[in-house]
């Protein structure tokens, strides 16, 4: 059997995240049932990350076995034409190693969350972003977000749930920035080696409240100390996540 | 009775278009059911056009009459709570001239289409663009853009249906670019003293046509002229079209 390694992108809005689960509709299910009518076989797909109900992906990373003839660059083709449906395309199938896994070869990965920062709410933005009518101070946001860069035990940023004993991460990069064309959309990026439970959701609600004056900017080294979650902020809606990149 | 006038934007992905019917939903219905509630009279709203089902509007224009004591300002966000929908907000309520109508004193408006011009379909913008996997030459159809600016007998450009008698527009914009962050993402926008019915979905089908290479750009004024729906192109999909400013 061929692995193969497939990059897709989807919107979360109607999917109850990836990991198949029963009288729910996920992304694994629904590229299996195509890949099921493709290749009239059985073909388990293995995924980069579980993701959350409504969570959206710009690249998502999996990877499965077949004995298929069809080359990998016919295959996204007829695979999106089995897929049959408007939230989800492949874009991009190749040949992998034998032991590649998109999970556990995985070294780090890149989320983008939206906040939509105005007095009306657009309708254009509202599955993809997080609708906050409150002025938001950016600049204390951009400052804090500063303080999320380094290895530290991230346990505050963790929603309870998680059977995961290491709580260490170590956060590369996190940005605040303004939209250059809607000023009124925040988008904030992390990129770490691995994430914990909500991790993103939890740093996005306390920049968030960072920006609406609750929590100061310089208080994060201590809350990230002292691995209390009721200290950090809000965990913030699944629909302003996107998955934005995942390294190998 | 107090004249208001109101700007709106809405995701058309679910309406039947603005104007009320039956056993259909519509902005119109949908807004005035929220005005219903608000004033506990009936209102009646005065769109400044009707939308095809699945058009969008950036920027929608309507009036109405009543005898509310709200001020404007504080009516923005009481019919926004009354309308609970993601699909559309109020952004703004002004008092109007008495003999303010959103449609007949209208002097032009500007329309925005989207094409999606990529290999694959993207979950993110497939209700608000037209999709079109084929190559598309964009020179080509800057060119042709530029033969319909002018007035002239737009007969050619008409859905069959329409009981418009003067079929001449002045058309003062036409122009077709490339987003600057999403390359695959055409953008084409019309302004014009007014339209007739279909009018910019015929031309942007005409201009991805010719970006096929099926019309020649220098045979666009010959197709104006000779008032032959069928030598001009396709209509293009509803879900591609946004209302973006309306001219009084």
């Amino acid at each position: 059997m061929q692995n193969y390694i497939a990059k897709a992108v989807y919107d979360g809005t109607n999917f109850h995240g990836f990991q198949r689960q029963d009288n729910a509709v996920t992304v694994q299910e629904t590229i299996e049932n195509a890949l099921f009518k493709l290749f009239g076989a059985e073909t388990e797909i293995f995924g980069c990350s579980r993701t959350d109900a409504g969570v959206h992906a710009l690249e998502y990373i999996f990877n499965f076995f077949s004995n298929t003839q069809i080359p990998p660059g016919k295959m996204v083709m007829a695979i999106n034409h089995k897929l049959n449906r408007n939230e989800i395309s492949v874009m991009e199938i190749k040949k992998a190693a034998p032991d590649f896994h998109a999970r556990y070869s995985n070294k780090g990965k890149r989320y983008l969350y939206n906040i939509r920062n105005s007095r009306i709410k657009n309708p254009f933005t509202v599955n993809y972003s997080w609708y906050v009518p409150q002025k938001l101070n950016f600049d204390s946001m951009k400052a804090a977000a500063k303080y999320f860069v380094g290895t530290y035990d991230f346990s505050a940023f963790m929603s309870s749930g998680s059977s995961v004993k290491n709580t260490v991460r170590t956060i590369t990069d996190c940005t605040v920035s303004k939209n250059n064309i809607w000023k009124e959309q925040i988008e904030i990026e992390v990129e770490a080696n691995g994430f914990l439970y909500n991790m993103v959701r939890i740093i996005a609600g306390t920049l968030v409240d960072v920006g609406r004056g609750k929590i100061n900017a310089e208080d994060i080294p201590s809350i990230i100390e002292n691995g209390d979650r009721e200290a950090a902020g809000v965990t913030a809606p699944a629909c302003g996540l996107f998955l934005k990149k995942v390294f190998y």
